[in-house]
C-alpha cells in the first residue's frame, strides 16, 4: 500500500483545517469574545502538524481506491479530534467524548447534539458547530482536490471514497474542475439562502449559522426550539432550501450546462421529489386535527419531511406528539435519505429505484422466464457490478444498524428511543423519537453508547466502506508489513554504507 | 397459462381438507361435544367443492413455475377459508374476519390469535387449531405430491413455491419418494415428541396439540399462559423440539442415508445451532437478576430463544419485561429465522449466511482488486442466480414490512406495537410485544388491519413470491384471456356445428 500519499493528504488536511479555524476566530473578534482565543493555539498545533506531515512530498501519488478508502477515513477522524479540541478548551464542552461527538456529529451533518442548552454557547463556538456541517456536506477531501496538484487519473477514487451515493460522474474533462463547479454551486446557493433569510428580518448571524446548516444538510440549530421561533415565511425558505440541497448536484450542473433534456431525463430527482410531495399530503391530511390551520399543516409538514429526507434535522415543531402514521412516515423518510451526490446523508433514492426496479425485473421474469431485460436508469442500461454493489451496501448497512442496536439496547432505555437514535445517527439526522426527539438530545447516553453512535456517524457519512475497511486485518497487516520493507531497505543501505565505510 | 391444472389442484386440496376436518370430528366424539358436529357439514361442502373441481382431470399436467406460485396462492386461501368457517358456526369465534385470522395463523404456523380466552374453546377446535399448524407446517401442496399422481418433472415448481426456504433439493430421484420420507421424519419426530411430553406426565391431550403446535413451528397454546405452567422437563422438551424442528430436514435425511460427512458440512445448521447458542448465553446472563436461578434463567431464555428462532411462538415468561437488550435480542432473532427446508419461518439462516459472505466478498475486493472469488456455501459455489434471488428476496421483504407498517400505524396504537405486529405475523412467529406481546393479543386490531396481518402472514409462509404473483395485472390477463380463447374455441366450434346441421 502505498502509504505515503495518505500521510501527505493528512498532512493536507490538517493545514486545512487549521485555516478554517481562523474563521470562528474572526467571529470572536467581532462579538469580542475571549473563548475565540482558544481557537488560535489548536489552529497553530494542526498547522504544525500539518505541515510536518506534508513537508515530504510523496515519490509515488498514484493510488487505488484502498488508499482513497483509507486516506478518507483517517482525515475524518482526524478532522474530528482536532476540531473537538476548542470546545473542551473554551470549558463549553468540558468532557472530551462530548465535544468529539458534537464535532462528529457536525462534520458528518447529522446535527445530533448533547448540548441541553444551545444559546448558552459563544458566539464563536456555535459559528465552528455549524460550519462543520457545511464543510463536511461537500466533503473536505474534495476540496483538496480542487486546491492541491496531485497527478495521475486516480483522484476520482478519492472523490468516490468520500462522495454521498453511488454515481459521482465526470462532469468535465478534469476533475479539478468538476470540483470547482460543485464548491461554486454550493457557494452560491448557500450566500442566496443567507440574502432570503436577511431579507426576511433574520438576524446576519442567525442567517449565517442557518444556512451553512441548511446546506451541509447538517441541522445544528443556535436555538433552542430549533427553527420553531422564526416566522412561516422564513421556515419555508429553509424548507426550500433544504429540499434543494438533497439535489443530486449534478442537476445543477446539467442546468448550468443548458442540458435541460438530461436534467428533465433524472429519474433520482423526480422520484425524491415525488417521494416529498407524497408525504407532505398524507402527514398534512393527519396532522390537521393538531394544527391551527390547513396552511399551519402543510408548513409544519412541508418543514419536517424536508429536514428529515434531506437528513438535516432542524425542527419547527415536537413531531414526537404528532400521530403513529405521521411518525411512521418520518421513520421511513430517515432511511431514504436524499439524492446521490447532494450533500444529504442515508440511504439515498437512487439506491431505492435501482432496488425497486430490480424487484419488478424478477417479478417480470417469474411471468416471462425466457425474457432477457436490463435495468435501466435516467434511459440508460445500469452495469450489474452497480446492482451488486448497492446490494452488499444494504446487507452492510443492515448489520452494521442491527449491531448498532443491540449495542445501545444495553442503555436499557425504550426501544424506540434505542431504535431511533441509531436511525438518525447512521442516517446523518439528528434528532430520532422518544428521548432523542426533537425536544431531547443525546446527551444521557453513556460514553460507550456515544463512540457506538459515533462511528455510526461516520460510517454513514462515508457510506460505510471506507470506515470498515479500517477494521480490516490486512489493512493493517499491509501498512505494517509496508513499513518492515522501508525499514529492511533502510537497514540494509546502512549496513551496505557500513561496509563501505569499513 | 395452464389454468385446467390450478383448477385440479384447489379441488384436491380442498377433498384433502375435507378428510382432515373428520379429525377434529373425532376428537369431538371422544369428548362428547356438540360443537364438533359443525365440522361434518363444512368437511361436506369442502368435498363436493373439491370433487366437482377435479372431476375432469386436466389433458395438460405440465405446469411452469407461475402455475406452480399461483396454485400455491390460491390453495393456501382456500384452506384458509373453509378452516375458519367451523369457528364461526360453533360460535366460539362469531367474527368470521377473527375466525379467518385464527386460521391464517393457524396454517402459515404463525401462532398470532385473536382469543383473550384460549381455555374457553372446546376440545374438538383446539384440536383443530393445532392441527392446522401441523398441516401448514409441511406444506399441504407438498403432501398431494405424495398421495397424486402428476406427470412431468415440473412438480417441483409446485415444492418450490410452497416450500420455505431457497433450498429445495431433490433428496432421492423421484420426487414422490423425497415427500415420503420428509413427511415419515415430520410424523416420527411428532410422534417422539408426544411420548416424551406424555412420559412426563403431561395430559394426552395436552401433549398431542403441543407437539403439533411444535412441530409445525406454529405456536398456538391451549392454556391461556401457553407453556408456561408446566413442569421445567416438559418446558426443555418443548425446546428441544422446537430446536429440532427449525434445522433443515435435509439434514435428517442424510443422517437416515448415513451420509455424515455431509451433514457435519451444513454451514446453515451449524450457523443456526451457533446462533441458538450465543443468544441463550448472553440473555441468560441478561435476565439473570430477574429469575430464581441460574437455571431458571438458563431454562427461560433457552425455551424463548428458540421459540423465536424458529418462529414457533410459544412462551413460558413474560419476555417483554426482559431488560431491553434481550428484548432487542428476540427481536433480531424474529426476522433471522429458521434453517431453510425447515418448517419455520422468518427470512432464514441460509440467507444471512450466504448474504454475510457476499459482504466479506466484497470487502476482499476492495483489498485485492484484481481477485475473483466465487461464493461457497457446503464447500460448493453457489450460483449467480441464488444470490441474486436472495437479495431480491431481501428488497422484497423490506418494502412489504415498510408498508405493512404504514398501514398498521392508522390504528395509532405505539411504534413498538406496530412495528413487532409486523414481523410477528410477516415472519410466522406468533406473540410481539407491547400489546401483542405473549400477555396480549391481535383481537383489538381492526378488520383492514387484521387482513393486513393475515396478507403479511401468508406472504411470510409462501415467501412473497407466490402470493404477490397474484397481484400481477399480468396474470388475471392471461387466466382471462386463456378463458377468453376456449370460449372463442367452443363459440367456433358451435357455430361450425351449425353450419353443418344446416
Amino acid at each position: 500500500m502505498n502509504s505515503s500519499i495518505i500521510r501527505y493528504i493528512l498532512g493536507c488536511i490538517l493545514k486545512t483545517e487549521a485555516a478554517l479555524m481562523l474563521l470562528p476566530c474572526l467571529i470572536a473578534v467581532i462579538y469580542q469574545e475571549k473563548e475565540g482565543l482558544w481557537y488560535l493555539p489548536v489552529a497553530a498545533a494542526s498547522l504544525l502538524l500539518g505541515v510536518l506531515m506534508s513537508l515530504r512530498k510523496p515519490k509515488n501519488s498514484v493510488f487505488y481506491l484502498k488508499e482513497g478508502c483509507i486516506a478518507t477515513a483517517l482525515s475524518w477522524i482526524f478532522l474530528c479530534i482536532f476540531g473537538a479540541i476548542p470546545f473542551c478548551l473554551t470549558g463549553e464542552i468540558p468532557s472530551f467524548t462530548d465535544a468529539l461527538f458534537e464535532t462528529v456529529s457536525g462534520f458528518t451533518t447529522t446535527g445530533a447534539s448533547i448540548l441541553s442548552d444551545v444559546e448558552a454557547l459563544s458566539h464563536c463556538s456555535l459559528f465552528w458547530r455549524s460550519f462543520t456541517h457545511w464543510i463536511g456536506g461537500m466533503g473536505v477531501l474534495v476540496f483538496l482536490l480542487a486546491i492541491i496538484p496531485m497527478s495521475g487519473g486516480s483522484n476520482i477514487n478519492l472523490m468516490r471514497a468520500e462522495s454521498p451515493g453511488p454515481s459521482v460522474g465526470k462532469l468535465v474533462p478534469k476533475m479539478k474542475d468538476t470540483v470547482r463547479i460543485l464548491y461554486l454551486i454550493y457557494a452560491g446557493l448557500t450566500v442566496a439562502e443567507i440574502i432570503l433569510l436577511v431579507a426576511g428580518r433574520m438576524p446576519l448571524f442567525d442567517a449565517l449559522c442557518t444556512s451553512l446548516g441548511t446546506a451541509g444538510t447538517g441541522g445544528f440549530g443556535i436555538k433552542n426550539d430549533s427553527i420553531g421561533g422564526y416566522s412561516p415565511y422564513l421556515q419555508w425558505v429553509v424548507t426550500i432550501f433544504m429540499i434543494l440541497f438533497g439535489v443530486n448536484f449534478n442537476a445543477y450542473c446539467l442546468l448550468l450546462f443548458r442540458k435541460i433534456k438530461d436534467f428533465l431525463h433524472m429519474e433520482e430527482v423526480r422520484c425524491y421529489l415525488l417521494i416529498i410531495f407524497a408525504s407532505v399530503a398524507v402527514i398534512t391530511v393527519n396532522i390537521l386535527k393538531t394544527c391551527t390551520g390547513l396552511f399551519d399543516a402543510v408548513t409544519k409538514a412541508a418543514f419536517q419531511v424536508a429536514s428529515i429526507i434531506t437528513t438535516t434535522g432542524f425542527s419547527t415543531t415536537d413531531f414526537h406528539q404528532w400521530p403513529e402514521s405521521s411518525k411512521v412516515i418520518l421513520v421511513l423518510l430517515m432511511f431514504v435519505g436524499a439524492c446521490a451526490g447532494s450533500t444529504g446523508g442515508g440511504i439515498k433514492v437512487s439506491r431505492f429505484v435501482v432496488l425497486f426496479k430490480t424487484v419488478r425485473k424478477e417479478f417480470f421474469s417469474y411471468i416471462h422466464p425466457k425474457s432477457i431485460k436490463k435495468i435501466k436508469m435516467d434511459g440508460k442500461p445500469i452495469d450489474h457490478d452497480v446492482v451488486r454493489s448497492i446490494n452488499v451496501y444494504m446487507i452492510t448497512f443492515m448489520v452494521l444498524f442491527v449491531l448498532s442496536v443491540f449495542l445501545i439496547s444495553f442503555e436499557d432505555t425504550d426501544l424506540v428511543t434505542t431504535f431511533t437514535a441509531v436511525a438518525a445517527t447512521i442516517n446523518n439526522i439528528g434528532p430520532g423519537l422518544e428521548l432523542v426527539g426533537p425536544t431531547g438530545n443525546f446527551g444521557f447516553f453513556s460514553p460507550f453508547s456515544k463512540y457506538v453512535l459515533m462511528f455510526d456517524m461516520l460510517a454513514g457519512r462515508l457510506e460505510l466502506f471506507p470506515l470498515l475497511l479500517l477494521f480490516h486485518p490486512t489493512i493493517w497487516k499491509d501498512l505494517f508489513a509496508y513499513k518492515k520493507t522501508v525499514w529492511k531497505e533502510h537497514h540494509n543501505k546502512a549496513s551496505r554504507l557500513n561496509r563501505l565505510a569499513h
